[in-house]
This record gives structure tokens, C-alpha cells and sequence, in this order.
């Protein structure tokens, strides 16, 4: 049996999540202030370290058992030729997922993550949303569930990602309906599109925007979505409702984010911004978010490869603050 | 028998050393071509590895065996109050390295770099440089000595940090004699002085810049450096020798690359900036030196501890490159 059945159901378990452990928090807090350095010298992993602590409950958190997980859809939407790349890239990269070939294998192996392809009904993409909406309420409330039990409940760090022919035009319109904005503010060059393919995206987006003029946020995610996009934020509501601490990668995903967002403001307190792409109108989507990046290293792949990346730094932050000496412990004056 | 016995023989040793290897950086860009992602995609992390790849002399280049090595030294100059912690706190802080307490030992095992730690004469501080050389010339070449022999030969990756209580000072004195302006300009809070010791440290700079004219990269070195920073510049050269990948850290260790650097201008060819510190005046010093830090996350803590935050971004781009599929590998259709 599914742990929800609506779509109300869905937003009543987000809205009913834990918050952080205050307890932890404030332990990590009084440890932080005792190890052998000056304070605040360690900057953001230091804010970093007090975070996993406040969402692992635990004063003195590890990273164990990170997770990554890949989310792979097709999109309607292609008709409209959004993309550099023809939709039957969607499956054949999934098989690279499988396959061990793509980024995102390399940077779960680098970091010691799982790494789990989950792919949503790749031969029947969802409708062009310019036509009508992109799934029915059944698909949608489908694609959520695959996300929610996707997540392995003893991770301790998630990573989301997606892989999806055409899915930064889908991203552009859900940001555009749920921020404002027209087409043309919110659409980028993807995977490399030209100036013409830029205009058909913008096109395509206020096309959709002007057929569809729901704003609930899950009506968005209906209308203008995909199943990758639902089944990511099916997966960030779960890590919520778990208490995993959660990184977000680019734009896609920080659109899936933004659906649970404007659905409960607390939505996403489990979560930092692994880093900025370079997806143009990705920044504004994480001030929307209320988030400021851990990198910017210029990545626009997807696959949750800057999320990946930012492993490393929330590993090197709790492995700082948990393996550190004290003043006490080491004999070090302290100022 | 030591590789210098003289300052002019080091030189010589870096102006002599070998440049990149462009065949290896050509095999790379082209296999970088191929793999299953849109051209550019990775962003920095191809530079990265094509980086990597050129001065490891492969197309296919590896991370197997990082290197950290940490310098310390004490300093005369401590008795104009430059600093918020006491002197001790150098030979206390090399024992919390040696005994693996300290942050450089958490960030060292997270990234799987081996880690040494080299305590230069802490008991005989360098000589107060607002009175007389810090350093003579046969102090400076055995440091520098010192730095270049704790290379190991056999290390794909280097990371070259340091601790010794009042070298923010000494690193401001320096840039400022390379560089030009006034101490104010070059000095920031350290450890964390208040803004009297912020004063102090500025009057201190500007009194040793007063005192030593000379212009000369190695006698700034001797005259305003201190032994862990001329350590620094040895094990810098030394890997520049051995074309051995170099991440710089902060403000203390750029210190030490920028006597490199003046000395001899393609000196640090084989150098990324593993970070932006805190430190206020590192982003010109970084500017000066030609490098774009790879991660800005607000650390000022020094031990090298930026620069080994990066090893895993570095990691990364060579797992990436060296271990993605390419197109034709994957039956992925490219575009």
C-alpha cells in the first residue's frame, strides 16, 4: 500500500514532516566552539557540520551511506524542438547510468555514495504541454510515489538528480508559473542550444504558461512537469519526512524543489544548494529558494553531478567537526 | 649532498624545471571531446583534468597517492602583539598534527591524502624583521631545503600548508614588498586580532617594509619570511621540477608561491587555487598570481586546509575524465 493516494495526502505528510533536532543542533554548536581552531575559521563547513548535525540528530554526525539517486523521463514537449539532442538520448544514458559510463557514476565512486537509475515510463513521454497538460493527476500522484520509496531510509546524505531530453524547457515553465516571469526570463541554452532553439524554448514556455493558468503548485507540476521532475520532488519530500539531510543539484532539480517550496514553505529545510550552474536563470531559482550555493564551478550536465560534487565538502565538514580534537583534549591554549 | 647549496643555485633549478606536457594536454582535450555529455558540460572540472592530465604527462591522468605536507615556523615578530593567540600555540598545534586532532588531518584522511608535518626550529623564532633580516641566508636556503626534499617523488597531487602564530603578518609584509602598498592594504584579522591589533599589524608591516629595501624575490624571502614560508617555497619548486599537480591554498601559503612567481614568472605553471579565503587581501593576491579559486566557503584557518578541501573537486574531474564512457563506448547519440 502507498503511503498516499492524492495529491492532498502527498502535500498533508509534507506538511506533517519533523523539523531539525534543536537539541543536536545546539550540541554540535558547544562542540564546534571547543576544536582546535580560531572560531568561525572554518567558515561554511562549520554551518555545514551543524546542519547534517540538526537533521541527523546527532551532535557528532557522520557520513556513512550517502545516496544518489536518478530520476530518467521523456517529454512531450520535444515535439516543439527545445533540445540539441533528440529524446532518444533519455533511454540510451540511462543504459550509461547502468553501465557505469556517465558523470554521475564517477562522482558516486568518488565519494563513496549508492547510486540507483530509476526510469519513468521512458517509451510513453508525457504529453506536449502546449497541447494540453503534460500528465494526468494519476501520473503525477505515480511518479511522486516512485520518488518516495526510491529513498533508502538509512542514507544519512541524499543527492537527486535527473536525466531527461528536453526537461530544462519543462523546468523553465514550472518557475515561470510558480515565480513569475515569462518564458524568455527563465529558459537557458541546456544542453546547447542555439539562438533559434533559445526563442523556440521561450516560445514554448509562455505557450504553456498561457494554456495552463493553474498555480497549486502540484497542478503546476501536473500541467507543466514531467515524471522525473515528480518523482525528485517525491523524493525530497521523503528524505524531509526521514530527516536526511539533502543536497540539491541545478536548475531541473531545483525546479522539483520549488513544487514542494511554494506547496510548504518548510519544505526544504532539510536542504543546502550543492552548487550554482551555469544554467542561466539557475541563481534566481536558488534566491527563490532562500539558498546560497557550496560551488561554482561552471557544471550544466544534470544527472545531479554538482549535488555529487558537493559530497566531498559536507563529508570534509562533518569529518572536521566530528574527528577534530578539542583544546582540552589536544593542550592547545585557546586565545 | 643537498639538489641547492645556494640561493641563485635554486633559482636556476625553477627556471630550468620542465614545462607541461602538451601532447598529454592534446590526448586529453580530444578524449574529453568524446565523453557522454554535452561539450563543456563539466565545466571547470574538464579544465581540471586536462590540467592534471598535462603535468602528470598522461591523457588519461589518475589521483592515487596525494600529498599534503604542512610547514611550521615561529616568528620574532610576534612581540609587536600581531597576533590573537600566543606563540606556544605553534609547537602545540604541531603536536595536535602529529597526534591527528587537528582540521588538516580530517580533510587529509577524507580525501585519502598521506599527510606529513614538518616543525622548522620552532624553539629559535626568526628574528623580529622590524629590528634586523628575519632570516640569513643560510637560514633561508636550509628551509627552503627543507621544503624541497619533503616531496615525495612519487605523489600525483600536492597540497603545501602551513602553522606558525604571526605569519598573516609576515605573508602581508611580503606581498606588500612584491606587490606594493602600504601594510594597511595587505594585513586582515588573522587568527582574529580586534581592530588594535589590526592597527598593530599594520604599523608592523609598514616598519619592515621601512627597514628592508631590497626587492629581490629571496632576500624579501630572508629578510620578511619566516622558515615555514620559505619550506612552502621549496616544496613548491620541487614540484614544479617533478611536474607534480600543485593545489594552493590561503593567503600565507600564496605568500610563498608569489617569491616563486616574481622570481621566476612560469614558477607556478603547475598550480591551481584550491580556494578564496577570508583572509581580506588573498582575492588580490590570487590576482596577482593569475589564479581563479576553485571554492570560496569562507575558511581562514590556514594548515592547508583549502587547498585540501579542493583534492576532492580535483578527485572528481580526473575520475570523470578518465572513467565516463564515450559515445561511441555508450551507443549514445551525440547531437
Amino acid at each position: 500500500m502507498p503511503a498516499f493516494s492524492t495529491l492532498a495526502e502527498f502535500a498533508d505528510l509534507l506538511r506533517a514532516a519533523p523539523a531539525a533536532d534543536a537539541a543536536a543542533h545546539q550540541a554540535a554548536a558547544a562542540r564546534n566552539g571547543q576544536l582546535t581552531k580560531p572560531p568561525g575559521a572554518l567558515g561554511r563547513l562549520e554551518d555545514l557540520a551543524l546542519w547534517v548535525a540538526s537533521w541527523q540528530g546527532t551532535g557528532r554526525p557522520t557520513i556513512k551511506a550517502p545516496q544518489v539517486l536518478i530520476f530518467a523521463g521523456n517529454h512531450g514537449v520535444c515535439a516543439q524542438g527545445v533540445s540539441a539532442f533528440p529524446p532518444e538520448v533519455t533511454v540510451q544514458m540511462v543504459a550509461n547510468f547502468q553501465g557505469g559510463g556517465a558523470a554521475i557514476n564517477q562522482l558516486s565512486k568518488t565519494f563513496g555514495a549508492t547510486m540507483a537509475v530509476h526510469a519513468l515510463d521512458l517509451d510513453r513521454p508525457t504529453a506536449d504541454f502546449t497541447q494540453g497538460p503534460a500528465m494526468t493527476e494519476a501520473e503525477t500522484i505515480s511518479a511522486l510515489i516512485t520518488g518516495w520509496n526510491a529513498v533508502d531510509a538509512t542514507a544519512d546524505l541524499l543527492v537527486v538528480g535527473e536525466m531527461g531530453i528536453g526537461n530544462t524547457t519543462v523546468a523553465a515553465a514550472i518557475a515561470a508559473a510558480l515565480l513569475g516571469g515569462t518564458g524568455a526570463e527563465w529558459v537557458g541554452r541546456g544542453t546547447g542550444v542555439d539562438n533559434a532553439g533559445l526563442a523556440r524554448k521561450a516560445r514554448t514556455v509562455d505557450a504553456g504558461l498561457a494554456r495552463h493558468r493553474a498555480r497549486d503548485p502540484l497542478q503546476v507540476l501536473a500541467c507543466l512537469g514531467g515524471r522525473e521532475i515528480a518523482a525528485m520532488a517525491g523524493a525530497m519530500a521523503r528524505a524531509r519526512v526521514l530527516r536526511i539531510p539533502l543536497i540539491l543539484d541545478g536548475f531541473i532539480a531545483c525546479s522539483a524543489a520549488l513544487v514542494l517550496h511554494a506547496l510548504v514553505p518548510a519544505a526544504l529545510d532539510h536542504a543546502v544548494a550543492g552548487h550554482l550552474s551555469a544554467e542561466g536563470a539557475h541563481g534566481r531559482l536558488l534566491a527563490a529558494l532562500g539558498k546560497e550555493p557550496l560551488l561554482s564551478l561552471g557544471l550544466r550536465l544534470g544527472e545531479g553531478s554538482g549535488a555529487a560534487l558537493a559530497i566531498g565538502v559536507v563529508q570534509a565538514a562533518v569529518a572536521c567537526h566530528s574527528g577534530m580534537a578539542t583544546f582540552a583534549e589536544a593542550g592547545v591554549s585557546d586565545g
